[in-house]
């Protein structure tokens, strides 16, 4: 991968290894992405009833509708530590205003990493003057490594498209390999874009693309504490305006969700343990509620993802997940699919060969699933991964 | 365990390796039951919308409130087999009406093992005469045995009281170590009583009795296409009658109840892969749905029961667990204890030193967590195992 790939005008990035991580200090657990000028943003946060301290800072700054700065860390979430986690966190960003001359209220703060542990506040601050000082626009691939924690890659994207007046650039990086259900899906996500819209346009965009995409993964059905979602528009001085009436939106609506769709499959495919991707298809359900429900059920059931790890076609979990998701539909009527291979119509099994052919999909890194239910014209879907030994030994292991 | 324990007045058993499980044509997969007279019953069966054809023919012949037989099998659960599972279910009762003398609507069938395979229905029909006259009262833990699939033991209980006019004894049996999940969760249990009340009556006290336990049970949060209980009352031809007003109700209902517990504590002990048991116990929730959904949340988390199974006190994950619940509480105002060691209070740690007592506490075979949301007076909780390296394993490789 070439750096440069990952350059977007505008933005500047760093990211060092402040001790935040356990073991090794030598791991880059503290980032920072600041634009030329205050970005337009929106954001998502999770909807977990029990949030991290940033996430508090988040959702208030998040109102000024304006980012002077991302200031991001891995190794400890920051989250069940009371009070005394609001003030660490205040305290990181006022020293930070401070430093760089931002106002405090347009600094987004995102963690992750343990729940329930002190941040190491004085190491961070102490950290902050060196951390601004080598902002470069080359680095943001330094800052999607310092985000990370059980991931075994940093996961960024940069594309393009042409608009009425020229290009945009969205360049954006994600984290997340466990604890990652839907509902705001995440983990953490930062997307800049080089051109500026509206705040309250880029809300409406990045809440609709975030429901299509990372609302639709799930590798454990854990939602964390402190999944959050950034937008930024427009960093740099003569970042070209685009009015929220102009047909550029549409587009721009499209870059955005194809490239959250490619951050979610990243986060799939690089799930807790994870060798296998499923993409689960409902077709034809009788409204999206239940087409919603059974992709979910079936792309949660632990069942299901270890027949996906031992590459076993048992496609009666499958339906039995199906069955337990609480939709309405008449079980003879449904056909499911493993690939492109009939497996069960008409309530029992559609052919006597399928068995081979269908084991032989199993066998592939990424295929569907897909079940028409023959019954409305209502379709989702879920990505998930398959459960392996590995998913539990790094979750059994996970904070010692 | 004496053999003798688990005779119980008016009911004869019999099982023998019928080669309906895959490998190997010596375990026992084919059992019967028959009481010396048709006794009353009740019945609960599974909500998936997806069930076998026993269970269809089981709930028709609920109706009848009277049981002559119940015929069992592991190794395969006749499910999703379309018309030809049922028409395979019909004609095993059939033949065994027929050459027993019994009303076929009063045989009730229990199946479990893969789903979506053709029942060798011809081997059965031939075994029926051998296993109705090798009939013994001394055989019911052989019953128990027949009905295993991934399960390590049989599960089988017997036990007494004393009533008004006498003692009465009640004898349980159950399967199940995987694919177990609330909402009729249990598999395939039959429990039998020696004295005999109308089945309206053992159909309260069995309803009552599922939701405060095997509905309380969860190991992978899949729910079979399969589960069946029955309850089976008054075998012998001189059997005591129990009218429904007697004052001997409520002890044969709290017999009932604590047999009922057992057989669920054994199911989660031989969870697929368990090494440890938790009783969730959530306190003084606002309402009955908060404490429910909160320790059903808990105890279904793939973090919370990783973190078990590596016997690591991370608090955080059950936290984080019970606020994506959908109960609605303040985090800053709930108890969290590991054991009798109070982790959480107040949103944050409880005390500097919980770390090696917790810890302490989780490398015991059986531990309790309990939440004290302190917000009303609802009480809920739920047993789980913790997800091991060899739950993947097992469910991986099961059905190859």
């Amino acid at each position: 991968m070439v750096q440069d790939n990952y350059q977007i005008n505008g933005f500047r990035f760093n990211a060092l290894a402040a001790g935040i991580k356990k073991k090794g200090a030598k791991r880059l657990d503290f980032g920072l992405i600041v634009p030329d000028v205050p970005a337009n943003v929106a954001g998502v946060t999770t909807t977990n009833l029990v949030y991290a301290a940033p996430i508090g800072v988040m959702r208030h700054n998040l109102k000024s509708g304006q980012c002077s700065a991302i200031i991001m860390n891995s190794g400890n979430a920051n989250a069940c530590c009371g009070q005394k986690g609001l003030d660490h966190q205040m305290k990181i960003i006022d020293y930070l205003a401070k430093e760089a001359g931002f106002r405090a209220n347009t600094i987004i703060p995102m963690s992750t990493g343990v729940i329930g542990q002190d941040l190491p506040v004085e190491r961070m601050v102490d950290s902050i003057p060196e951390l601004a000082r080598g902002l470069d626009y080359s680095k943001a691939e330094q800052v999607a490594t310092s985000i990370m924690t059980t991931d075994t890659r940093p996961k960024i994207v940069g594309s393009e498209i042409e608009l009425s007046n020229g290009r945009a650039r969205m360049v954006g990086m994600a984290k997340g390999s466990g604890m990652i259900a839907p509902n705001m899906a995440t983990m953490l996500s930062v997307i800049m874009m080089d051109v500026r819209l509206e705040s309250s346009v880029l809300d409406s965009m990045l809440k609709e693309a975030v429901e299509k995409t990372f609302n639709r993964i799930t590798i454990d059905g854990d939602m964390s504490t402190n999944d959050a979602v950034a937008l930024l528009s427009g960093g740099a001085v003569d970042s070209r305006i685009i009015d929220a009436t102009s047909n550029d939106i549409e587009p721009l609506k499209w870059l955005l969700e194809d490239m959250c769709g490619k951050l979610a499959e990243m986060l799939v495919q690089d799930g807790e343990g994870a060798t296998k991707k499923a993409r689960i298809m409902v077709k034809n359900a009788q409204n999206a509620q239940d087409a919603k429900r059974i992709a979910k059920t079936i792309a949660e059931s632990p069942l299901v993802k270890t027949a996906f790890n031992g590459e076993d076609p048992n496609w009666g979990r499958i339906i039995a997940a199906a069955g337990r998701s609480g939709a309405c539909f008449d079980p003879d009527m449904i056909d499911l699919y493993i690939g492109d291979i009939k497996v069960y119509s008409n309530g029992q099994l559609a052919s006597d060969d399928w068995e081979d052919s269908a084991a032989e999909v199993m066998k592939n890194k990424e295929f569907d699933i897909t079940l028409d239910m023959r019954s409305g014209v209502s379709e989702d879907y879920y990505l998930t991964s398959d459960l392996s030994r590995d998913y539990v030994s790094i979750n059994a292991d996970y904070r010692s």
